[in-house]
């Protein structure tokens, strides 16, 4: 494994072409890839520790903006800032977010920030899988803040906040009534609530809608991971640039006081039990479709279940047996 | 196992009390009961065959009286008809419904209805697969209309359509506002959008609610399994009992259709084949929780990656290899 060995040295020393190249590689789906991916990993495991940044928040609530203002913002104070994307519609369509470079300008060229697309997977378990992995590349790449970026939709949101040291969630400006839309699910997993577009004409609603959201937190049951006053809800503008120092320094603070309490710790440490328990079921179900006898075995006996002439369960007991005998 | 051939001789012969207990068997996560289950189900297989409605609405629209009233219609026409709850929300709370019957009082003193709560079980995928195989049941019980309601949230919807030959959607007069906030995937599994509360003061809205409905439902792209004009929206009241036999006809002529054309039978196969693959899946992970010594393994393996001496992915080879190994 000399190409990997070189691979992790290109990764630890931050070489941008090396990183790209390594995540490609966790991105494979190939047998012998996956096993250079977990020698990779091993080879890089603990090195350095990033933030890592969750941000969720539906189409329209200026994300890109956001990012490219806060990634700006973070390089400005010699900060290295990677930037991942978790797009689930990508799961069904098997592409990635086209673009990623061009709705972030300015950031993408700079040289102190590395921004990647979403990688294109069939499930979406296969997409956190390999973002989890990208975050520890890099973080071994030497970057300080890792944003791993997602739309608010459905389980992508949990599946981002299980990779983050915090989640921050970005909303738009919007009536009181709107409040309620917000699911609580995701009101529960967030830490700050950045209302965007605090600038112009929606200054006024977005006042009121921060105001709302500091009510609506207060309301919820404290969790042991918070120091008082968070969650917290906050008022950015990512167009003008304003308030972004403010929501960085509450992040700081919020990091710092969780290092110092144990829950940081506490919290990475139950993400990589977690994350090690899903690539056991993940592996166990890959046996499924990766050996040719069983997957022929499970074509049969499928078509005899829908032919009606097996019951589901007595085929799936048979097939669970095959799986069991030694080979 | 003569008590599960005196079981199934129960269910066929249409006693109530064997099919409560048949499928309390099925719900229980006993080993020894799950043997019997598989047996029991794989003796009762094909005998009979009902039409398998799913049903779902969010809190509010008179799910309860609509099962009520469209039930008392049925049993009335001397059908026979069984109703089986999903309800996720009981995943969480390990508990089902409470008061399912009091919630339809004539109904469930009908002695051709038979009404059953929701199983409570760990995780949705639990209770899908109790809930599929009590559907089993009460087709081979000689129940002519099994209806499978469901809460409209997450992926429960999803579930319930896959275990069903129709799906209806109960939705209440609203604001033409709201139509958008119907989501769009729930209307692409609806076959049939019941508008109910179309009563007293409610009238007019319901009215336009359901033209509204029609428009959106003329947007949607022809599904091969439809005849012309389906999907459709109907108007209901559940509480004056009004427009309950023109919905029945309407579900009557597609199923009649759908049989005709094979949509019928190759949604079943499909069906059929789908929840064989979902048992082995099942089956397989459920070895990780099963044997004492891969949970022991497991465990370790996981405090060793949660103290940060071994990667998730090796710790993960490790494990699926010791699977692997004969005992």
């Amino acid at each position: 494994m000399k190409k990997i060995s070189e691979l992790a040295e290109g990764v630890s020393r931050g070489d941008r072409r090396a990183l790209a190249r390594a995540i490609t590689l966790i991105e494979s789906a190939r047998a012998d890839h996956r096993a250079e991916a977990t020698a990779l990993l091993d080879a890089l495991r603990g090195s350095r520790q990033a933030l890592r940044i969750g941000l969720s928040g539906t189409p329209g609530v200026g994300k890109s903006t956001f990012i490219e203002s806060f990634g700006m913002m973070l390089t400005g104070q010699g900060l290295k800032v990677a930037v991942l994307a978790v797009d689930p519609s990508s799961t069904r369509s098997g592409g990635s977010i086209l673009g990623d470079k061009t709705r972030m300008e300015r950031l993408s060229r700079d040289p102190n920030a590395f921004i990647r697309p979403s990688p294109s997977q069939s499930q979406l378990g296969g997409v956190a899988r390999r973002t989890r992995e990208a975050v520890m590349l890099c973080e071994a790449a030497g970057y300080d803040v890792v944003l791993i970026e997602t739309v608010g939709v459905g389980q992508s949101e949990t599946m981002v906040a299980e990779m983050s040291d915090l989640f921050l969630l970005l909303i738009a400006p919007a009536g009181g009534d709107e409040l309620q839309g917000v699911k609580r699910g995701i009101m529960e997993i967030a830490d700050i609530i950045l209302v965007n577009k605090a600038d112009g004409d929606l200054k006024p609603a977005a006042t009121r809608t921060c105001a709302d959201y500091t009510g609506a937190l207060r309301l919820l049951r404290k969790r042991p991971q918070d120091p008082e006053g968070f969650p917290k809800a906050l008022l950015v503008s990512a167009l003008e640039e304003e308030g972004l120092k403010a929501a960085w320094q509450e992040m700081q603070a919020l990091a710092e006081w969780r290092k110092a309490n144990g829950h940081w710790q506490a919290r990475r440490a139950a993400q990589a039990r977690h994350w090690f328990e899903e690539e056991v079921r993940h592996g166990l179900l890959a046996r499924l479709s990766d050996d040719p006898e069983i997957r022929a075995r499970m074509e049969q006996l499928g078509t005899e279940v829908a032919g009606g002439s097996l019951a589901p369960g007595v085929a799936a007991q048979a097939l669970l047996e095959a799986l069991r005998a030694p080979k």
